[in-house]
């Protein structure tokens, strides 16, 4: 999506250890006209699908995700990130390492959200090692639904967990593909 | 607002100590509709104040402040929860306890997000006791910008804080305004 990578090279910075900073838009400071366009974006890849159910994992996915809950018409889901080992009942629950943080997350979502009647279409900003769509899946897979496939804002490819998941047979979009990145360039992949 | 009155009272659930379970529309599963109402109407009541930012804390108010900042047409910025003491140079800081949790998060906020230019509008799902406004509040004046006011979805009247902050001046519009709870009533106040 060429609005998405001309606005990662006019505002992306890149830092040590593989991290994309995007805060200006994407992560800390939201563009709703940007998040709306990308919406839309996903809305073209995936509107014949029938999805019934949009899943994020909080934060940094609920605005994009907020979006395209907005354009498909349909309930978002937000998976809930516990540090207590203490789970619930009422809720499927798996563990979820985080690339960022350096830790591991108990990702919970109640077993009244998520169901075997679900055509669910995950959403996260960032797709790195995969870990996060991994753990949406497994949730999505514990309640009996279907995952149609997902959509990210950024794949940074080089880190491999995107294409791991697309040989596994998960449909994955991408609206900006980073093939490499070095302190002061950002490569894209061809689409 | 009768659309989210009709709402809590179709699917709301009182818990013990004053919680309001709203998680089927407003804190998990999110109604993307009925967030885009509420933006709407939010966008009656603050239209004419030249807001420039939309602020709110993660997580549960990111969507409702996604589609408060898509209705206005400006940025919005999400305060983080962090829990390391170590706080960067480059953020304002500070603490907020949280009145569900029971525990204390330092929040933070680039400065580079955040600055003297601002009009800022401040967006919860909930106001209990107001820690989460003045903490979001304290953030805008450490940056030197002005906060116009406040919007939340629910306002639980009978535990404060809303009235509390009025007292000292900031303007509050709530959604919805619950007067008194019990395990099987919820009474809104006249608004």
């Amino acid at each position: 999506m060429k609005l998405l990578e001309e606005r990662i090279l006019k505002e992306g910075e890149v830092r040590p250890g593989g991290i994309l900073k995007v805060d200006g838009f994407l992560n800390h400071r939201i563009d709703p006209a940007l998040s709306y366009a990308m919406a839309e974006e996903i809305k073209r890849l995936y509107g014949q699908e029938d999805i019934n159910k949009i899943l994020t994992i909080e934060s940094s996915g609920i605005a994009l995700a907020t979006m395209v809950a907005w354009v498909f018409g349909c309930p978002l889901v937000f998976v809930k990130k516990s540090r207590t080992k203490n789970i619930a009942q009422d809720v499927w629950a798996t563990e979820i390492p985080s690339f960022t943080h350096g830790n591991t997350n108990t990702a919970v979502v109640s077993k009244e959200y998520l169901g075997s009647e679900d055509r669910v279409l995950l959403i996260d900003d960032f797709l790195a090692t995969g870990a996060a769509l991994v753990g949406l899946q497994k949730l999505v897979q514990m309640a009996g639904g279907t995952v149609v496939g997902a959509a990210v804002a950024i794949e940074k490819e080089f880190q491999g967990g995107g294409n791991a998941l697309r040989a596994a047979g998960m449909r994955i979009e991408s609206l900006a593909k980073i093939a490499a990145m070095t302190d002061d360039s950002i490569r894209f992949a061809e689409q």
